[in-house]
């Protein structure tokens, strides 16, 4: 390699889901070495623009394009942070850029790519109203554009028997309207109707709302792009407060609380 | 409440999996506002030592006794942060605040409880090596202190079944020397052994130490009590390098990769 080439990198970086203060240190040290930033426009938009940054805000969808431009550009010897919302690992840029990889130039391989965690948006959601995560839970992407519907079913199927707590990304988008409502309906035929489902939208940012209904009334029009739902098991529990929302959380025990 | 008591708060705070560029600028600030350090030893140590800050480690296993020392100490106006490593969320400090909550003094509910979101482990594991948590995943405590072992093995074999890819969080200790491989040997009978299977141990410090092998050349004894195991699905692929170990990823689309 060309020592040119050398000074290259791809950083896949968690802005988290939206304000500064859930930003790591290691994401912001990237930020600030970076020559070029790629990502959905308004993750990008999130990074204050400076001298010697080059921002490539791109359409949502086209993640492998984002992600071979990144691998270029690196390629070249630039500095590039990827970002996405959340954590990267997560329905999110990391995997499109380890598939373009996989896909692309050879050279590409032994490029230097890092990961860069962040914070999730189940766990900023849970952060909010309790511990609705604190046993055993799983994480499903509702879109189908990826996967065909029926795989989607058969494992809502599988987590509710499981009694997992279930945490829904992508839950619907206006190409996607109706999957939200059917899950919903799955779901109600595997879990009692008492069961707490949070719709948690726009976490950390003035838009901010969390609701807590029991199964039998969760209705899908709650949600939004912006939301994450999550749909408690068999295990979790309300704790009501005069002075506010409940807490939601799930005991670390099967059967143990009172 | 009186003006001293109104003024006491706890913070549940995830620390994330050890270095200091993974704890967020909101846990600093908890850090830096608190009176009371409260959570086990060793994390409690993790925290730099500074004068108006009480610091309480306990042993492991007093999660409970820890919590309610915690809410004790907020009721009486004490600003309480409650230290977990990774996300708090997530096996952690959270859930047994809230049932402490809910067991303890009506009072207790209306006290000001905040959860701070962390860099959770296997986020941190998961960014070492690619994207392995890049589709729908579980992560399961292997742990049978609190729940019956038959239920981890029903939700192992669901999760197989519905190939979703599963963290295994706490898979060993001295106590419990026989669930990982139990839990391995399940698995083998649901996936194929080809199946990337990660050992990611002592994540962030010096210790750090990461393997995957094949399904059917995993064993326990590459486990400790500071090993997150990552199963792949039947989709996670490795990217070969010249340059280093594979990357390893799951794609986001079933059947998509070539």
């Amino acid at each position: 390699m060309s020592s040119n080439t050398s000074r290259g990198w791809v950083a896949i970086a968690g802005l988290g889901p939206g304000p500064a203060e859930w930003i790591t240190p290691e994401v912001t040290a990237a930020l600030d070495e970076a020559t070029d930033l790629i990502g959905y426009a308004p993750y990008v938009a999130r990074v204050p623009a400076r001298d010697g940054l080059q921002r490539h805000g791109t359409d949502n969808r086209e993640e492998l394009g984002r992600a071979g431009h990144a691998l270029r550009l690196a390629a070249q010897g630039h500095r590039v942070v990827v970002v996405s919302s959340g954590d990267p690992g997560v329905f999110a840029m990391a995997a499109a850029v380890f598939e373009a990889v996989e896909r692309g130039e050879p050279a590409w391989r032994e490029l230097d790519i890092r990961v860069l965690p962040g914070i999730s948006a189940m766990f900023a959601a849970a952060s909010r109203i309790g511990a609705p995560l604190g046993h055993d839970f799983c994480a499903i992407n509702l879109s189908d554009n990826l996967k065909p519907w029926e795989l989607v079913e058969q494992r809502l199927r599988l987590a509710a028997q499981g009694d997992f707590v279930i945490a829904l990304y992508n839950p619907l988008s206006k190409a996607r309207p109706w999957q939200l409502g059917r899950a919903l309906e799955l779901l109600r035929t595997e879990f009692p109707e008492s069961v707490p489902v949070v719709f948690a939208t726009a976490v950390g940012d003035e838009r901010e709302a969390i609701d807590v209904v029991p199964l039998g009334e969760a209705r899908p029009e709650r949600a939004d792009m912006r939301t994450l739902v999550m749909i408690g098991s068999r295990q979790t529990r309300l704790i009501a407060r005069a002075g506010g929302a409940p807490f939601v959380y799930t005991p670390r025990s099967v059967g143990a609380a009172s």
